[in-house]
């Protein structure tokens, strides 16, 4: 895990003035949803001991609900393990926002599974679902195909985002492959985007993807067929839809395959104050909705509100008041409520 | 009287980070708008002796240019009165705001009008108008109705924006229903949307109310006839026509019956910076009219105006540099002006 | 439990501006240092349902390691149940801090044992200490009382903190009085001033008091033995001395007298950035020395040096980084360390 | 009139960041005092017509509760009249705070008795006292011999607060000199440190002024006598005695020569959060003082704990919540108040 | 040369409140663009000596990457030389943005030609391009005219931005118009809308200029025709089309007619953060393309760009990251860099 | 170089808040002070190509009036190359501030004087004097070597300031001992504690260091003879003496040995704001003394007002406005300078 560096006002990193930080991680942001609602979540992760970042971390998440567990990592001097640090901003108008990915010495790296008990967690604690982002699984891959092969045993389901990141990847696209595929092959609810899948599972999209929603929608359809027959045991493909008009306007829609039907919500028009993290909000919605049994047509429903809720809010992350706030949001209600 | 705790950036409250503190209430929002364009204002309310958002709630209405009247009430305790609290937040994007009052020992509710010298304030000092929300009508309805009595034996005209609020009315239906009826026969410019004409005073609306503009703007016309029959007095009637498309957009237009015509501004898109305080910066231009003795064209334009500046400032009301910013406003022109 | 609101830069009340937010009760604060420690800390208390800083709060303990446990109330209505809003500002050179109480509808009042399962908590889960602050035994007396029973029964071990206020105790000082001399005969830990002991127990401290250290001690000592006598279960006595020079420089000592000696920090001047909670943070101090085992020396010592941590904090509590820190503070050793 | 800027957190101007504005002037400084304790007060100066500081400081007038007369002077061009701007840091330890006055065009300098109704505001309204300060008498002298000759023709007392600034009166000392000795002679209340009186009255003071306390006074005495002797009618001569050990802490006293007696009250060490209007504040609380009818030692306190007040607050005026906090300070008790 | 100082949260400056500052001019906002992407730029300017604000433009000039040069004019006293303050806020929704200029005693006013070694600057150290904008031109004419004719002899090609303001020119319209006339004949590049030209240089637009972009693009067209006529010698000739829907949304385009061909961007709706500088902005981006050699349609997109990055920034000019940010705005793609 | 991350309001960081961020390196604090005189100042160091912070550091750095010159290496992947960053609060009270150092992937370790055209930076433009602290040393001890030999070759007086750092040192003793030996070998100024001389270089400071300012003295003016006698080509030898009596207030002293005579100045108490960056402050203002060809007493007077004046602000490094600051500062005059 690590933080966030954002400068204030929208204004871009590269221009200085003053920061807020935030802990942030793809899982963190996706187990938001359901912590704040009341659900127990639990985070595996490695932190750096005494660092200072390391306890922010640790108090952030335990304030949004969250149980953590992991190894604290002794840094070994001043150029040895880090927090990683995101310096990214909000993007205004047409300039959109960049990212800064400094992760040199990330103690996510030194991640093992013995350094976890796995038979306690999964065994004796219990987990119903396990989610894993592509970019830890990019980070640590054998921990997490382990972690995975551990959470088949108890029966636990697995839910993996692919989140594609080209520089993660780079030089390493064979090893990563396996990786994913084999995670993926264990996973209950799969989700990506067209090139996710595509990059990181090998799975073609159809010829013609085009760039409108009637394409995107049949393109995915179809590559539901070519993902259900590779990857059977999976019961939930999603995907999100979005297209930037401008850093403060987006279109915003969704497309969730899952056991009973196709549920597709066509792109509507959102006012955006920060992005990152919008794409975490719908997975945090859709398990939520998961976890709580809701038909495919909800729990869609619920993701795409609990996306439009992460990019209203400068946090990585959705933080409901309430259940009925997401559903206000899905309903398009933004008059004030007293 | 009380203060509002706004969140920075747009930011729930719930979340915690700094927040911001203003005075507030409906009449001082609506009387603002006269008093910075320099009209005389007299603002009739209590304190809580020694609390520090009293001496913060009296400088900053005097510093509105408002004169301030009325008892200091002591605390009596800890558990004793109190300055009520509006948590509220601006919303952002499909995130509506949220208000939470919080007004549990409120001092406004001990208000009565023997605290008051009000032979020498509407006989010798004199009040052109007097106006009058039905949120201090629902919390002080005595103290509303024997105010407005008064006024009426002076020939002071009487504004009252109805301001329905459920959690307001629970449980007192009949009560209120009794006094704002009363206070509504002796009022000179009534204010209100349908639901707050139907359930303060008990006059249906048209059976097809619709959404649309032409159905509201029909349905609103039919009753203006309905509550002219009933309180004949009424030389104005006035109501905002407001679609939330989401916190950041409005859909904004008003209409207002006068004693000359019935004005109706057609709803036009508006930004939206704060939508809190837009509806009494509505009332406020009105009223500012009415004053100013234009005719009721003028009087809407100023009061459609008056609201979208307010919903451009992070303070509850309107806060005009001079006549002529509202004006532009009104002509849609936000071209920097040098 | 509330919120304290408290204004930028030192700056008071009563003159606006930007206020930060923090949750704060006199039990979180001392908590506070054994839960940042890594010691098992839970919360008792009671929430207003769906107020946003009720979320608040819960995030703000559970980020500060604490659980949280306790019924949700309906606020039921506009004028309903509150938490309570300390609006306290730093004070600044010989200005000294002013804290308004602002409790009207305090939620707090309603707790009763009835609310908790006492049984699980005090006997499956196993309570080691529980720490009661006289300003929850003021507010609901009955409720602490009961508690104090019941963590008897369990063998868990009770630490009081008398926290005389004035303005609490106004017309209930048969009442209160007796409720405290009740606890105070279950307690193994009580901590108080001159002031406190004599106001809450009737413990008449010694004629010559005096100002200066020497006579506190002595003065002190004496009250020591009239305690032991009248309540011969209670372990450790202790008191602060605190003499302000002004609001930013403080003199800071403290007697405790425990199983094996009676220990006296003579006073140091220390610099305060914001003095609440700095009486809290020494009984935080000592209470984690005593769950340590601690011998009194270090008891002492370390609350001491909790308290000095906590006024170097905006923070109500003191929130160390590690014990080294603390210990840091206590051999005055302010260096930069690298 | 005009305002301050100030930047934020103790930095200097000159590397840039936030800054606050605050409406400035010494004698609304002065008049602070008695305006925040209900005393009627009222400010004659001219503003610029349409300038955002003008409006500005007009609310911040009123808000502080005094009453603001005066011609509203056009712009004439971009080059035309302005509010002057001081931009003043607060300075931090040994680096002294520097202030820079940006005053070409100051619409001060146009102001003329013409354009006020002294009849009306003398005669008619009342003023028991009228205040001046050396500043605005350098700027606009014969509007402030005049104003002074119109108030003793109407008995009104005069007080005069010499404020030498050697920059003011380069090239112009015989004018001004002559100036400031004809309305110190009609001057009830003197005010000045040895280089005022002799700079502006050409008082010599006593040879062996002396660094210490000790000489000082004596020094200070003796030039009494000699004010005395040149302006018989002079009821109170006073002076402060700062010693500036950092930015951060003074040393501060006072000596009043009042009807009754000379109090001499000895420095003593005080924390600076901005020492801009340290000075006026003690003035303020001395006419404060003078107006309740209180005796010269009483006057000397309350003067000299306005003027440790001022320097607590980032504001150049004091802002007292009520005459007790200032007799707080007085008494050096820097105790949280609850 | 001079500071804006800007209201935080797009609030009005009547209000008070935090201010940023930040150092502004015409010219130093164009050649921000070609400076932050690595062209060597110089600034000539004045300064007043020992101002807190003239260290700081000088560092945040230097910061931009531009050189300063010019002399250090002594204040003079309290009512000496000035930088000029633009006192502007951003504007919200349909309240738009209004401009103060404070310029009293503007140090600029003095700059004089033998202030500076232009033997050196234009022939030692050799200059590609000098631009001007109309503000200076007519706060200095003369200055202005004789750096035009000493870049003329040495080869340096000229860009003329006409920056047509009505408070500049009222009663000095024949002595500006000749000085602008002149400094046109010499440029190679002429920047202004219709009425710049016409007002400034007194070419007459077409008859039906009409508010639509083709009535636009046509009328500018025959424009050019004239321009070209009268300053044969001028290269490029350009304008922006800019129609304000509110404070935060624009209709932004541009005609540039240059060597090659005649560019017409169509107006494409932008998000706006602070639109003061966007006309900079695309001054700076075309003048970038044409130093660097570019074809006039890729200045023509580069500078509209340039300005949309622009009123992306709270800064008055375009702080581009690298060339590829701006265009990426071209592009219109706002997606998140990662 | 870096930057420096500080929690606002000398909070702690791992308490998260908002954080400032500036760019911060030893050699630029020191260098700060004589570039900001308007002495010629060149930085030679590496950046991450495209990374923000170092856009933002090289504008900061030419913002205080140096020259940068350097290679942008590529960051070569998520975990490739960093800018270090340290996390460094202020402390407050007892409380010392925390620096960690975060410093994996730093870019600095591959400078090599390859990366530099050192013939025209020394031989061409010429350099006076070349400074380098032990923190580049250990760092990249090959490049200083390089570097020092460099400028002995062309006569440029060398500057080292040794900066021990325990975790820096820690399992490269003997490499970096030779090193630094090496590099003071050809120093003309040497700066460090007893500490650094003895643990960088070797040189055994007496036995009775004591704590005391005599003993102090007496025992660095006996390790002056020891370096004398080994490195004996150093003119100036210097140090500091500071004692932390807490993060607010520290002793500040300071020694210097120079060609003329030995200064000793016993340490005053000043008030610090912030401490990093207090002892490059001195050396900043020692080495701009001797640059300016004044005595060692002279140097030795600027350099300890240089330090005081550092503390005293939030940078890292002295920002004089002038001269005559610093010297105000030595001569302990913090009076307001208007």
């Amino acid at each position: 895990m690590g933080v966030r560096l954002t400068p204030a006002n929208r204004q871009p990193a590269h221009t200085g003035g003053p920061f807020t930080l935030q802990a942030t991680s793809a899982e963190t942001n996706v187990a938001s949803v359901s912590s704040f609602l009341g659900l127990p979540v639990k985070v595996l992760t490695a932190f750096v001991k005494g660092h200072p970042f390391a306890a922010f971390i640790q108090s952030d998440l335990r304030g949004r609900g969250m149980d953590v567990e992991g190894p604290s990592v002794p840094q070994g001097g001043p150029w040895g393990y880090r927090h990683q640090i995101n310096i990214a901003d909000s993007g205004a108008g047409l300039r959109g926002p960049r990212v800064w990915n400094d992760r040199a010495g990330e103690v996510g790296r030194t991640l093992k599974v013995k350094d976890f008990d796995l038979e306690r967690i999964f065994g004796d604690e219990g987990v119903e679902m396990m989610h894993l982002s592509g970019l830890i699984a990019a980070l640590a891959p054998d921990f997490c195909l382990s972690l995975a092969e551990t959470a088949m045993q108890y029966g636990t389901r697995i839910s993996f985002d692919l989140n594609y990141r080209a520089s993660f990847w780079e030089g390493r696209e064979d090893e990563l492959r396996d990786t994913f595929k084999a995670i993926a092959s264990l996973s209950d609810i799969l989700i990506g985007n067209e090139e996710d899948f595509q990059l990181c599972l090998g799975i073609a999209g159809p010829a013609a993807g085009g760039k409108d929603l009637a394409g995107k929608t049949d393109a995915f359809r179809a590559m539901i067929e070519s993902i259900r027959a590779q990857y059977p045991q999976a019961k939930v493909v999603a995907t999100t839809l979005r297209e930037v008009l401008d850093a403060e306007t987006h279109l915003w829609g969704a497309i969730v395959s899952g056991p009973d039907q196709t549920v597709v919500i066509p792109p509507r028009v959102i006012s955006v104050l920060d992005r990152i993290g919008g794409g975490d909000g719908f997975v945090g919605g859709l398990l939520y909705g998961i976890l709580k049994g809701w038909d495919t047509e909800r729990c869609a429903q619920f993701g795409w509100a609990s996306g439009a809720l992460a990019v209203s809010l400068l946090t990585d992350y959705a933080y409901p008041a309430d259940e009925e706030q997401i559903w206000s949001i899905w309903k398009g209600n933004a008059r004030v409520q007293r």
